[in-house]
This record gives structure tokens, C-alpha cells and sequence, in this order.
């Protein structure tokens, strides 16, 4: 699809990670569809995951008691958050589709691509009452979540020791995306990499960039409880 | 319960707010009981949420190819964590309770706090194949999350439109604590604080003293999917 583009948000420190080779093939298959593609590395940016109020520049609205939800809600429209929040929220604005691809790390992503959440989709910007769920600021939009975990598909199956790997989608995709009027993709999930073969690995490359092929054509998943829970 | 040891982890940047008070309160409730409190104030020590190769010192085990996890399993061993980790791990070591105090971020905890479960909870010190979940290297702990929302207690109800709160409380309750062992206490919620009387404020502060005060004859909740789906 000529034109459409994507933002890669990706988290994980090494290039050579099926996380980074996951990151690469994205990157080649939709500028090789046409699209126009922009990655947020976050460990090579050194994204800051802490929400304070260096992300506020200038005054305060109430000095007094720090509330950071209504401080970056007003630099909000004000213009005044820190720059690096500017060029991600720039860089949302612009994207038909997000991808966001991480090692799961206790059953949700990375602290730091959580401080991209908490940081980034500020009040104003991404949701603002009564603006949230079907109708929150990023509507018409699409994300997809792929990742990599270290338990096995058994682990996370529904009565396997870790639970069906739906429950722990909820918060990440129903809970911010949906929250923000994103439209969910069926998650992309490679079982315990570190655990199989190079070959097997491989395989995991194809299929992804197999997905990739038709991934214009899918339908987003119905994101409400019974996806997860049923 | 004089002599217990308790650990609060605590998330917010306003002492001011609710959750410093909600913590302040708890500091000087357990103390009375003659317990031993100690406090990671996360914003105040600036608390590095990051997973980097600078929590490992010296030579990395495989300094081909990056692997946060084996390399910090591998630096457990041998020592070689960094300070502010190895400080963390002896606090959780010693301590029989641990109270984690926030407000909620994206229906998760805030992203320093989750740096402080990617980074303090290593393999081979609270979890070592097969030492997870019942086995798992923290067992006879106890933890407690403790925290407020921005949305109301209706709509995180079953059916509400953010759905049953115990829903996001599986990959936090179960899939940190439970994984390593730590028998989990019911959490304590304090729904929508800011929207709310000064009064109704002070009485969340009243309700969570007088529940500290019958804490050690808790028993812990069962940590299954029926807790949290049923």
C-alpha cells in the first residue's frame, strides 16, 4: 500500500536480536510495498522513561503540587513539552500504522517503551474526555503489537502456568491503544526464540515478513472483553 | 507485628499528592507495629528504569550479542551487578512485605517502577527455572500493590468500559510476583482520588491506617485465573 506510513517503535539494545532482525525485515518489506516508514529505536535514542517535570518547559501551572497529568495536559496546548515528546507525537501524528516490537519482559513491554507510553499520548494529544475508547484522538489509526517472549506457547496457553497470553494483552492493548481510538491488529508473537533451532528462527523471519504481505488487507481484532477472556 | 521488615516502593513525583501521603501514612502506621520500614522513593533516587549493558560491570559474557537477561543472570553470579541494583536485591531480601505504591499509568504501573521489576528481579536471585511461580526464589514474601486511578471505581467494574480491574492486575500480581514466588495481598485501590472532596481524601487516608493495622492476619489472595476472570 503506496504511501501509507508506518512508525516502528522498537525496544531492544542489540541489532543482532530476533528482535532486531524482526525491526530490519519490517523496515524492508513496507518501503518495499511503498510505505513510508520511520523507526523510534528507543535504547539507541535513550528514550527517557521517566515521567517528570522536565517535561514541562517553562512554568508550571500550579507550582504548588506537582500533578503530572494536568502539567503535560496544559504544556499540551500550550506547545511547551520537551522536544523529544514534540518529534514522537509528530511522528504518531504522521503514522496510518504503529508497530511496536519488544521482548516481553514480565508479562508487558519493557519499562522504556512503557515510558513512551506514559510520556507520549498525553492528555490533549491522544485522549481527552469524553474523546477515549471508540472515539479517542488517535482514531483511524492501526497498531500491532510483536513480540518476542521466553515462555513456551504451552506456558501461555489457556490452563498452562502462565495463562492464556491474551489476559496480559488487555492492559497494552485495551487499555492504552483502544483507550487512545487505535484500532488493534491480531498481536504478532514468536514463542521462546532462545529456545529453538537457527533454522526455526529463520522461519519466524519468513512468516513476519509473510504477514507483512497482507497486512493492509486484515481486519482489526474486536478489542473487548471477550477477545481476552473467553 | 514488631521486628517485620517492610519495604515500600514508591512512585510518585509530589509528596504532596495522595499516593505520598498514602505512603507517608503507611511508613508511620507499620512503624508503630514496630516493624522496620525502609522506602525506595523512585523519583527521588532517579531510579533508572533502563535495562542497559551498564548494570553489568566489567566484561560481558557474550560481548557478541547482547542478552540482558543471560547477562544479568550471569553477573548475579559472579557479583557484578551494578550498585543500585545489588542495594535494591538486599533490600528485597530482607524484607517480609513488600508495599508497591503508585498511581496507575496506562493500566499498568508508572514506567520507573516497571524498571524496577526489569532490572531488580534477576534470574538466578527471585526466579532460576524451575524456582518460578510456588518454587520461585522469593517465596515466603509478601507484596501488596497499592494504588490510585484516574478513573472511577464504575468503570472499572465488570462490564464497565474499562473493564474488571482485577483484569490488569494479572500481569502485575501474577505474572511478577506470583512468578517469583511472593504470596500476594488483596490491593488496596483508591479510585479517582482527584475527583473527589478533600474529605472523601482523608478518609482514603483513615481507611488505608486502619487496614495496616490488621495487615499481618491477611490471608494472602489465591493467585489463579479464577481470582482474576471469574
Amino acid at each position: 500500500m503506496a504511501g501509507r506510513k508506518v512508525l516502528i517503535v522498537y525496544a531492544h539494545q542489540e541489532p543482532k536480536s530476533l528482535n532486531g532482525s524482526l525491526k530490519r525485515v519490517a523496515v524492508e518489506e513496507l518501503s518495499k510495498q511503498g510505505c513510508s516508514v520511520t523507526v523510534s529505536d528507543l535504547y539507541a535514542m535513550q528514550f527517557e522513561p521517566r515521567a517528570t517535570r522536565n517535561d514541562i518547559v517553562g512554568c508550571l501551572h500550579n507550582p504548588e503540587e506537582f500533578n503530572y497529568g494536568v502539567e503535560t495536559w496544559e504544556a499540551y496546548k500550550r506547545g511547551d513539552l520537551s522536544n523529544d515528546l514534540i518529534e514522537e507525537q509528530k511522528k504518531v501524528q504522521e503514522a496510518d500504522l504503529m508497530i511496536f516490537q519488544f521482548p516481553l519482559y514480565w508479562f508487558s513491554m519493557p519499562a522504556i517503551m512503557k515510558g513512551w507510553m506514559d510520556r507520549v499520548l498525553v492528555q490533549g494529544f491522544a485522549h481527552e474526555f469524553p474523546n477515549c475508547y471508540d472515539s479517542g484522538l488517535l482514531k483511524n489509526k492501526l497498531a500491532l503489537f510483536s513480540f518476542t517472549t521466553g515462555g513456551s506457547k504451552e506456558m501461555y496457553a489457556k490452563g498452562g502456568i502462565s495463562g492464556d497470553i491474551r489476559y496480559l494483552l488487555w492492559p497494552i492493548q485495551h487499555g492504552i491503544m483502544h483507550f487512545c481510538g487505535v484500532k488493534v491488529l491480531a498481536p504478532h508473537i514468536c514463542f521462546a526464540p532462545e529456545y529453538v533451532s537457527e533454522e526455526k528462527r529463520k522461519e519466524m523471519l519468513i512468516a513476519w515478513a509473510q504477514r507483512l504481505k497482507g497486512l493492509w488487507k486484515e481486519e482489526p481484532i474486536n478489542c473487548s472483553p471477550e477477545w481476552y477472556f473467553k
